[in-house]
């Protein structure tokens, strides 16, 4: 974690008292003397390093020892930021995670490798692009059509945006036949292999029924927005479907320059994957949301790198990223990005 | 919205233009001249009043039309908060709900009147008293102990701590039982009414069942975090279990004084309700997270206030609450209210 120059009127003491607070609050969550000696020992958080860095910031390591865990993603999360994210000035900024702990997340069913090889022989040399089936309002016949045109041009991934659930103009169920559909009928015109993901983010009792309508229509994934439904959710869908999963990242409630919550990089990139995502998308810099350059490479290498015998996941850089700019974003970060292209591309003839 | 000042390099404009932009990427998320006129028209958001105030902040009011919404909680926290939580300098400071999208959301079943009436009839004229049990790696057989002790000492409602999950030395399943025992054998014995809730925060295959065995063993109410399984799965569980919620708030990420985000009112007074929390449980001022009492008594009004035809939750300070404090925070808040007295009482003899 890091520590910031606490508000005037906050609890706290120096760094290193800090760090043993978060470290108390994370595991024992009851103060000295209550737990006994033998718990103390065992169950209690533990300081490592305390680094001071610039602007008063001070990176503080604390060790979780294995039996806090139950093997649940909830409680994974209640111990790495649980309470702590209540407190003022404490950032989450790396976490590593034992092969014991790994060994509980089989995280990516298909990652990078799997969705390159449903994009069909031919994308197996280039990077991949995407694109999203939008506006809200839009009836599903004219998503259909949109879709079409998508898969026509060679699109490799067509997803619905986030905010296209099942309002009045597009019934989910109608969509789901009728936009996969659509797509499948392009890859027989073009011997192509798009993909439609569609999005099962909604009500959660609807939501078995919805990836089950999802693998009937032949849709080539599913679109969840982890942050709208809960990331044990996504979990959970990716242990119980045969598809795919693109992991939205509406309400994620992160970004670089914050002095809470988490990275996006650990949130994204380490957290979703983790989460089983094969997947991820993520706001690009020089986009709208003044995300930075150095915290998208930070993510896509999270999403890329080692993490015990899981799978790579495929970053999904998005939002404002123009239909010209692709070739260089393919540049920076690389063929095994699945870039996605969207109003600019809706903008177009 | 609040709309603080962009950091440097930060993609804006006027905080009129940035409210536009956040209208737009709520509802339709696609550029001007994309949308047919009728949709943007009818379906894109609006700015309303925009009031510039101290330090450079403006506040701005955003309308968002009813077509966009499905009425299920995740599109109203994608609209409400969802993009624009990766936007810097954004805070999501209040939201009035229309009496249609109010009609989706049944709320809590219980609510305090319901808390009220099973903490029996001794309790109906003076506030409630909450007490945890901790810390992790007790044993079932200890917790259960502590449990009767509480119960005898005439404590309301007593709860597993948020990491006291499902780990060796106490899992859920014999928990459940021998802690519900516990204390239905000290209400029988005191002529009380003490409630247990356990802890159903966990694997999300596994919530459903952990419902039945709390229905089964006699539990009072359930424990759920939903910032660390999802607001979603709160609001499905609260529709079908038929025991009252209570909610934790691990994972909230919340907190006063911070520039983005949503304030701790709204996430738990306002949202919590809505996904059908009965009790919900927040980081008290005066104790170790460092919160106003501005802010608990404005998340004290929303989970009490009118809203629509929802019934009022009942506010749970928590979070390093004295036992001898009690009442001076019962004075200030009211009777209305379940106070949760941590770990100063186990530090007791």
């Amino acid at each position: 974690v890091c520590l910031g120059p606490l508000p005037v009127d906050a609890v706290g003491g120096d760094a290193l008292e800090r760090g043993r607070a978060i470290a108390r609050e994370s595991t024992l969550e009851v103060p000295e003397g209550v737990a006994s000696s033998e718990i103390e020992a065992t169950l209690l958080g533990r300081v490592g390093d305390v680094v001071p860095g610039p602007e008063g910031v001070t990176e503080v390591t604390v060790e979780y020892p294995l039996g806090v865990f139950d093997g649940s993603l909830p409680q994974l999360l209640n111990v790495l930021h649980g309470n702590i994210s209540l407190l003022p000035a404490v950032r989450l900024v790396d976490v590593v995670l034992s092969p014991a702990l790994l060994a509980s997340f089989p995280g990516p069913r298909f990652g990078i490798a799997g969705i390159r090889e449903r994009a069909g022989e031919g994308a197996a040399a280039r990077p991949l692009v995407a694109a999203a089936l939008k506006p809200v309002g839009l009836e599903t016949s004219a998503l259909a059509e949109l879709a079409a045109g998508f898969a026509r041009a060679g699109i490799d991934v067509i997803q619905d945006a986030p905010g296209v659930t099942d309002q009045a103009p597009s019934r989910f169920r109608d969509r789901v036949f009728r936009v996969a559909e659509a797509v499948g009928e392009a890859n027989i015109a073009t011997g192509g292999a798009t993909s439609y993901y569609v999005n099962v983010t909604g009500p959660l009792e609807s939501l078995a029924e919805r990836a089950a309508l999802a693998e009937e229509a032949g849709c080539g994934g599913l679109l969840i927005a982890p942050g709208l439904m809960g990331l044990e959710v996504m979990r959970a869908l990716a242990a119980s479907t045969r598809l795919p999963i693109m992991a939205h990242p509406s309400r994620g409630d992160v970004g670089p320059n914050r002095d809470t919550g988490v990275t996006p990089e650990l949130w994204y990139g380490l957290l979703y994957r983790l989460a089983g995502a094969d997947a991820v998308v993520y706001v690009n810099a020089g986009g709208r949301f003044s995300w930075s350059i150095g915290t998208c490479q930070a993510l896509n290498a999270r999403l890329r790198g080692p993490l015990g015998s899981l799978r790579p996941a495929l970053p999904v850089p998005a939002g404002g990223v123009q239909a010209d700019d692709a070739p260089e974003w393919f540049r920076r970060y690389g063929p095994e990005t699945l870039i996605l292209i969207g109003g600019s591309l809706l903008a177009r003839p």
